[in-house]
C-alpha cells in the first residue's frame, strides 16, 4: 500500500539562470548575483559558494532554534567547506559543515548538531548524497 | 574489497554563518548576503533562494557545456522552484528544476537535460533526496 504524504505549504521561491557560468543568477524581485567560473580570476560567485551560503544559513538557523528551545542564546558558528573534485564519476562537490558551539560541553554540542542535521531542510537534502559530512569542532583552527 | 576513490582537487571555498536566520552569511573576502526569515516581511535572502541560485547556475553552466560540445550556442533557460513544506517529517524543501531550450526539438532537449542532470554536481548531490525533480518544458507558462 502506498503511503500518501501530506504537506502543509509554507513558502515558495524561484531562482533563474539563463546565462550559464558567466553572467547573472537572480530571484524575480529579489537578490541578483554575478556568477563566474570558479577557476577563472573574474569577479562573481558560483554554485559552490551559493550552496555553502544556503547550508550554513540553514544549519545556523536550525541550531538557533534548538539552542532557544533549550534555554540557550544563539552561540553556534557554522562554516561550510565546499570542494570541487574530478574523478572517474566526473565533477563532484564534497560538502563539509563544521560547527563550533562555544560555552557548551562537547557532548551537548554533538547532541544539538545531531538534532540540527536531522531537522535542517538543506542538510536533509544532502544527507543521502555520500558527499556530505557534519563535524563538531572545539576550535576552527584544529 | 573496498574501492578507493581518487579525486583530483580543483577548487575549494568556505561559507560562514554565525547569525542564524536574521543577519549575514558570507564568503571570506567574497560575497556577503543579508539573510532573513522567509516568512517574515524583512529584506534579505534565505536558504531556499540561495539553493535555487546554486542549482540554477550549476544546471545552466552544465547545459552550456553540453550545448557547446554539440555545436549549439547557449540557449537553455533554467528556473528552479523551491518550496518549504511541513509534514510529520518536519520541514522539507521540495526542489524542481524546470528547463526550456528554445530552437531545439523536445527529444533533443530531453537528451541534453538528462545528461546535465547526471553531470551537474549540485544536481548529483540532490538526486538521492527524494525531493528533487527535473522537468523539460516547452514554455514556462504551461
Amino acid at each position: 500500500m502506498t503511503k500518501t504524504k501530506h504537506y502543509i505549504h509554507q513558502y515558495e521561491t524561484e531562482a533563474i539562470n539563463n546565462d550559464g557560468v558567466n553572467g547573472v543568477a537572480y530571484i524575480p524581485n529579489g537578490l541578483a548575483v554575478v556568477v563566474s567560473h570558479p577557476l577563472e580570476n573574474t569577479p562573481g560567485t558560483n554554485p559552490e559558494q551559493l550552496l555553502g551560503l544556503s547550508l550554513s544559513t540553514c544549519m545556523s538557523a536550525t541550531l538557533e532554534a534548538i539552542e532557544r528551545e533549550n534555554g540557550f542564546p544563539h552561540l553556534a558558528e557554522v562554516r561550510v567547506h565546499v570542494s570541487m573534485v574530478k574523478s572517474t564519476d566526473g565533477l563532484d562537490f564534497l560538502v563539509t559543515a563544521r560547527i563550533h558551539i562555544p560555552h557548551m560541553t562537547h557532548s551537548q554540542a554533538i547532541d544539538f548538531v545531531h538534532q540540527a542535521e536531522l531537522r535542517c531542510p538543506v542538510s536533509k537534502l544532502l544527507s543521502h548524497s555520500g558527499h556530505y559530512t557534519v563535524e563538531v569542532v572545539d576550535d576552527f583552527d584544529q
